[in-house]
């Protein structure tokens, strides 16, 4: 059956077909109420409502297929209310194209001073004023149901890198129950959107695969490995995410969440992740790191100063068809707006590229090669 | 004659004709290595080589025809130097249009802490890093030749507002000895870069005239009216404006430098100026305030927190075109980097619209009316 074909079928939000695998790397197809998503896919962050410094028709250029906005940001500020009266998050902003919108549960982990959390959800105190705010599951959705994300996330419990046993176990049992009431609370497929569920488990591989066990036996369009990259080591990221990627549900999307570098999404792809997102890429470019087809580039280095070569030969996004690494240095070094800009519509074309290479790869049966190719520019991934 | 054929007899760098005139307002078009430039034009600055957060792409979209670079900024950050060795200022910032360039004499003046002034020139003091640096005319033009600008200007002192009448004169006479040794130093039509005599006489206005009878016996392919706008009452600009501007030679490009609001601007184009530069419309876009046909607008305010007009429905901008005020509210409330950029564009978007209106007025005769309809909304000039 040709790729056109398998698209043909999908005629729904949540439909998602495998069209080719090579090894356990899988490259795929999923519908959304705005269109299809070839994965393995990086989805750039637009925390507030707008990915940072760039506009929508910037996204379309660099073809990025979906990205991502906050719950907890958008539900602060502008308030989700706000959004559902303005038509949805894509009304607002401008995008046409999917949305994923996070649940909040990672940003009131990481972001929020003060949480209490019960069963039935956690006050936390906003970053922005301070004030008092109360996230349940049942809130989480309703949030992004304002919002109108055409992907949905279950609200869950991250347990912190260090966390005990105890603690990560207690995570995971709340996690599971919460992911409950989500699924009872958003009927699937209303409104076209979907929800994935979350699966934790932190560093403990068994509680993982309890997670992995109870979540995928709750009706959700797709699945995530939350909770990497909280601080851990790299081989200990990569233990659990080979470990377990590969015991997600085969027929479902796969979501590496919050994943990473160049090497960190090869890896995820190659363990069988299907849809990865990151702020690395745009945070990076606004401190002047830049990702190339050579490797890592500090744009402020003083050896750039008189280069008028372009930032990354093999790119064709609209930084590196019109300037020179001698530009990027002035703008970057003088601290001018337009630097933010130009650094970041490179490193998303780069990622971007990245992943649809890494399709190209899969569906011409040398995945391996091709990660190979970009981990001799990288070096390995430690 | 048509339009087109006057177009067609501009055949060198400097050629200028007016085409129309209503009243003293001229509409015209002045040749420049880098094209032709339809007056009464407004520049948009590039101070650091960059329209701040802006690319060449957005400038084209809004129809901007030649925009400013500034000697003082780029001398000491990349460095003229630096800038000649990518080719010029045009191959570094990816502008394809014509560049004017500034003589430094102004931000030596209104950024440097301290000055040192002689008849041989100017000694001062970096608002980078305090380091020591010596303009002279002849080293004013020189970066200028380094920029590579369609259009120099030559170095001047500016004399404070409120600077008594001795120094103003002395200030006149360093501007005209100086302007004679820029023009020595730049034979007319060298390199395809023309250079503009810049009038100075403080608040004087017989000092004013005799500062404009000592430029213009100089073979300039342009003259500035300097000076203004540095701090003095509105209605003293306005004087100095209408006696001064119709002294200058009618068959050259008349620029009123570093004005200014809307109004400004078509005050300039009643007294028969042809070309203006102003911070304004960028700057006030970077801190939320807007211009807009219906005046204008602090975008921060909570009235627009769920208004989903555009912010101006008679701009065609991008940013008119895509968002709605409630986003622009939110993005400029969240301090996102996009903010600036989408403010940016419908700012200038404005002036450049104003200026191409006014010209449209011109050849129709119609200009008093034309000011007088944007008077009705902005309220009268004080």
């Amino acid at each position: 059956m040709t790729h056109e074909h398998i698209i043909a079928q999908l005629t729904k939000p949540g439909d998602f077909r495998v069209a080719a695998t090579d090894g356990k790397a899988r490259q795929g197809y999923l519908m959304t109420a705005h269109g299809l998503v070839r994965t393995p896919v990086f989805m750039p962050v637009g925390t507030v409502g707008s990915v940072k410094s760039i506009d929508p028709r910037d996204l379309h250029e660099m073809e990025a297929q979906i990205i991502l906005g906050n719950t907890y940001h958008l539900y602060l500020r502008p308030g989700d209310d706000v959004v559902a009266r303005r038509g949805g998050l894509h009304a607002f902003n401008g995008w046409d194209g999917p949305i994923l919108t996070d649940s909040g549960g990672f940003q009131v982990f990481s972001l929020s001073g003060l949480r209490k959390i019960t069963d039935e959800g956690v006050e936390f105190r906003s970053h922005i004023d301070g004030s008092k705010h109360f996230f349940t599951p049942e809130k989480a959705i309703s949030i992004q149901q304002n919002l109108g994300s055409d992907i949905m996330m279950c609200f869950d419990e991250c347990a912190a890198y260090g966390a005990t046993r105890e603690y990560t176990e207690k995570a995971l049992k709340l996690t599971t129950d919460w992911a409950k009431r989500c699924r009872e609370f958003h009927e699937p497929g209303k409104n076209g959107q979907i929800l994935f569920g979350i699966t934790q488990g932190g560093f403990f591989q068994d509680l993982r695969e309890r997670s992995i066990e109870e979540l995928t036996a709750l009706p959700f369009e797709g699945f995530s490995l939350g909770g990497l990259s909280v601080g851990e080591p790299k081989d200990k990221m990569l233990e659990i995410l080979r470990a377990s990627a590969p015991l997600l549900p085969a027929d479902k999307p796969r979501y590496l969440m919050g994943v990473g570098t160049p090497l960190d999404i090869l890896d995820g792809i190659e363990a069988g992740i299907d849809m990865f997102d990151c702020v690395l890429p745009s945070r990076n470019a606004r401190n002047g790191t830049l990702f190339t087809s050579m490797g890592k580039v500090n744009i402020k280095r003083a050896e750039f100063k008189e280069d008028d070569s372009p930032l990354d030969p093999n790119c064709d996004c609209y930084t590196c068809r019109t300037f020179s690494k001698a530009y990027l240095r002035h703008l970057y070094t003088a601290k001018e707006l337009l630097s933010y800009r130009l650094n970041t519509i490179h490193n998303l074309a780069y990622f971007l590229r990245l992943t649809k290479d890494a399709r190209q790869a899969i569906r011409e049966g040398r995945f391996a090669s091709f990660k190979a190719g970009v981990e001799a520019v990288y070096g390995p991934n430690v």
